[in-house]
């Protein structure tokens, strides 16, 4: 089975990534991006019987790091 | 609008962090995980009537590494 997991940095918290993307695209010519964020997205080919606590778990052990990310999973 | 881009390495492609993350949770004990692939997410805030012929406009030219990389977009 396979599971994916985005993890994205929670609102308010600073993103320059996202930001020198923004700028980027703007210095190319692409007007009308008044905002980026930029995230991780992992995905996990797993054993099956593999349960969707058994990757909230791996989440916050290692995967997200929860006191700036918020983290989403998908199962299947 | 918003825009969502996923950015993946294409298969085939050696993914060196998803490998990391994989042997990771291997010491930490999740059992059963057995190919990690990391990508990237990337939220765009655009102007209202931007096309997703836009968005792939920007793929093209900076959000992704086309020779190594694929991206998916969803908008909305």
């Amino acid at each position: 089975m396979r599971a994916k997991v985005e993890v994205m940095l929670k609102d308010g918290v600073l993103d320059p990534q996202g930001e020198a993307v923004c700028h980027a695209l703007g210095s190319l010519g692409f007007d009308g991006v008044s905002k980026v964020r930029q995230g991780k997205i992992i995905e996990l080919d797993l054993a099956d019987g593999t349960t969707k606590d058994d990757v909230r778990a791996m989440c916050e052990k290692l995967l997200a790091n929860t006191v700036i990310e918020t983290y989403r999973i998908e199962i299947g």
